[in-house]
């Protein structure tokens, strides 16, 4: 047994018993995002959370334990993906890869912004034109360190 | 001649006149997000704009015809990025790819969120705990077409 | 259980019973188009065609679950197709893929070809030097936004 | 020299002289599709065809001559293309790969639609919804020989 | 169950039972090379072939249906094959490939030979000096189409 | 200077003085496919036949010696080639490897045919429904040993 | 059934018998080097070979029939191998891979060293600065052939 | 300038002035081994030996300089060689990498064979049957450290 | 059976029972960083250490055999890993690769830092702006050997 | 010009001029690691540092713009490096990866080690079986945020 198998079972279990993302996340306590990352595979649970998985999912005692352990991050099959919802991420940081990095730096001087000390909220913005996705994202700014 | 040819220069004059990005969105008319983006290569003048850049870099007339030609899109040179701060955007569609997309169809269905109806803010947020990079990611949702 | 078992059950249930993919779509309701696509795993069953789906093919309530869930899309093994019939396709990218990047953006300006709010139709045309394949595709012409 | 180079002096000439694709077209007396093609570097020009293209872009001899030699073929410059253009195209043959191959199948057995014996057409179709691209793709199918 | 699995068995079987490719070719009919490689998985059967294969090697009706549906083509498991004697014709078209397009560009102009309406026929040269391998490989040329 | 450099400039020389590559074999006194690919930096030149390419092309002594050097081999940009001439034997290689291996094993046992005890004829068969490219690879096969 | 099952199956058994390669090859009758890489699936046996295999090993009919076929050969998971041992014959060709090819082309001309009529010997030298691992390569010159 | 320069340089002038690695070697007096690889950018000259190659080849102080600077090694230009001669050694490592870690193994437990405290003797041997390559790589066997 | 599912029994039975590796490599004998090493299929273990396991993770006899034989190398699934902890590594040897290979030739000449007689060490140092992961690396120096 | 192009010329003046990285870094006041770094395109010089840097390596001013510029990092010319110093590095990442993230998140929980706030320490220890090379590696402890 292994993480993914947690994971593939999380997700059958979601469709057989139609669970909505958001409804499983207020049960968590986190927000929609962390909390589907985390089901996914991708973030780690405390022993709480994992209690409430396991009763949601009807976990095993080592599936829950799974839960717990650290997890090998990356949740996509190939390293350009192929799902064109995914895929429009990957062209968003091929065509504004570089403006990105222009604009970061020219305000922040050298250094990353973290894909760790970070959030992230999508909503739906009601537009006439036809509603859009916005999403916000955060994360620390990191200054390369001289020494 | 290319497109290429034409961004180095505005780079190299860029650098040699300390200009800033934020300075010549200003003269352009446009957001510095935009603007960046369109002086690396990624996006296509109209007339107005052309002339400001001739203006601003010291352009011939043939290098400003470049900059009303659509590009070839595509900012970086590896599909796996190298830089570590464009790495973080790419390591964000790995670790979150398949988070925003049960989210994204969750909310909307199935369709995409658009890359070219598209629009990006990038600011400060101050923070005690270190200053935050906050970025807005606006895309129209376009659903799928049944036929 | 995932996506990809209902796909391999659909197919082996055709195979052995012998129907066609224009029969199946009049069911459905929809162009054979879209409903081959459907089959095949890359779109999204309302709650109606699942419904024909199940009785066509003998599924059980978790796999018709299954098809109204939105597919992670991507029907190819390689990057770079290996079956002849798909690879010409992927010649036509390859060898008129700039010519038709600029006589769209001769016509529209800078934007793309939705494949999103799209449609595909397939058929034959008789030629006395041999059949044809005629293939109309149809895209909305997407404009990239200035902001 | 090689036929890259004469294909770039066609490009900037092009920009200088802000000539259009249907316009060159006109006076090659081919289709917009097949002489953008031709002029990319991806077809081979005759003698007369080749006269018209040195006098509208001042080519020399030498580079007149590489016009009618048949070029190494493939215009992209990565296997997965980074252009959103171009990619929407690929995308079409990710998604839809398989379900061209069965409908194909389908009508007409096992074989393939042609890549050379082809031709496309690009036009506009107005749309209140907006307007679309549609592309007309006809290939002579060959059946597979059985020896 | 898919054509692979069809194929599995089709090859245990001729080792259990040491048919021969040539021996099998005769029961159904055809060369002994589009023979070999319908039974591998490259080519689709008849009817009638299909009922010669299914006495063969023991196949059920649905492997035997599997059979007649045309197969996603492309035999070697990686893009630069590894096995010694199948990469030594990948090292022919990596060093003769060039060759081989001036001489029937230079013969026959823009165009290619096909690899669908084509035969193969390999062979035993006996030689003093050790025996060779003829093969003659035969495909009808296909001019490019002007429109 | 390297060979790649002799190599562009005998090409350029052949386009500029439209020599074609059956004429240049019959002075260099060796079949058209060997000179071809001996031409396009594939193969090594003896005194003699150096001598001859030098006055035909008009080489320097130096660009003289580069052809009595071996090469480093190979003449394709990529590993799997672009250009549908060439692509297509590599669809042969791809569908058909298999094929060739297990018929080439069944008659002489384990082993290859070589890629250096090679020769390859390439010519023209009329035939009323289309000509064909007819090609006999030759090699000499080379049992695996034992020891 | 296919020969990697075969593979696993002996070095199952070696393991568990603690069996040697040495030990194995003496039964064999034929080199530790050409008898390792044949019970590794990537040479074949001939009848008496096969049957003292399966007397070793435990194997059943068809396990001895297919050491009789000849396997498809390469024995890494990756181009680039991840094991240090192996990797380490990887980084001496790409060391000294072009030093190899400028010396045996001096020697001998242009052509190769088969890696088919070619035999390898693994031994130990005994050395007070830390024991040597001495191996010997022998492969029979083949010259390119001209035609 | 780099070392890649230096190289060139350095093969040009032996090409043109018909030097031998032989004669090169005994000059620097070192075996035709090291110093063919040194000449090619893989080894670091001392400063009598830069001096010699300086006189050999007719090199300024800088590149001079060059040739005692440490190089960045590898001498291939893909991770898969195309040329066939080094393509050989690849295959020897695809086939027999995981016989010569086995047997490896076998006789010093864990551990490499180093490619750093390395040498590799390169010599001919006559055979009526053809001559034959014999090449001894002698490396010192590293074992994997406890701690 | 193979190593790598010795690996997984042990990684599940780690985490069923709640074991920590500092806690393992203790009962083992050896450090915490070369035991997780051995326990993750890098290492191979002496009679000894085999035996600990054995107890400790209830193998069988012939799991414990494995755990002895020299295991195929190398932890990450994909050459550029995904996983954002491990990819921090790999983003140091792209940033600092060739700063580390300038410092160390600088001080050492040319050779390289032992990968194979190398400890690791990975320590925690309290930090009031962060606690910091402190690793130390210890590796022979290699220098290349002349001859 | 771009920031390679000074990378470049500072090496050529540092070979030319026989500078140690050590006294460079002694000159810019920062330790010879960041240092080296930064001369080589990976880091980002403040004013000061920028104005010794143009006079040791007689930078103009625009060259000496450059070296204040944030550069696209990463400088390694393949995702798998080439060169034995540095492939040793990330051989250590292929083969411990697993067992540094295991530690790591044992000691710290999930998170990662900062390659930004990042200090590297490389020293030789004298060593009688032959001195080391001794790398203390220091990242600060990032967690994963839970929001």
């Amino acid at each position: 047994m292994d993480r993914n198998e947690v994971t593939k079972k999380i997700l059958t279990t979601k469709v057989k018993n139609k669970l909505s993302w958001a409804a499983i996340a207020e049960k968590i306590g986190q927000s929609k995002e962390w909390t589907t990352a985390a089901m996914l595979g991708q973030m780690t649970f405390d022993a709480r959370q994992a209690a409430v998985a396991k009763e949601l999912f009807g976990l095993t005692d080592e599936e829950t334990a799974w839960l717990q352990i650290v997890p090998y991050k990356g949740s996509l099959p190939t390293p350009v993906p192929t799902d064109p919802l995914i895929y429009r991420w990957y062209e968003i940081v091929s065509v504004y890869g570089t403006t990105i990095k222009e604009l970061i730096h020219e305000e922040f001087g050298d250094g990353i912004m973290s894909a760790i000390d970070f959030s992230m909220d999508i909503t739906r913005e009601a537009d006439p034109k036809g509603d859009r996705v916005n999403v916000v994202l955060s994360g620390k700014f990191l200054p390369y360190k001289q020494y």
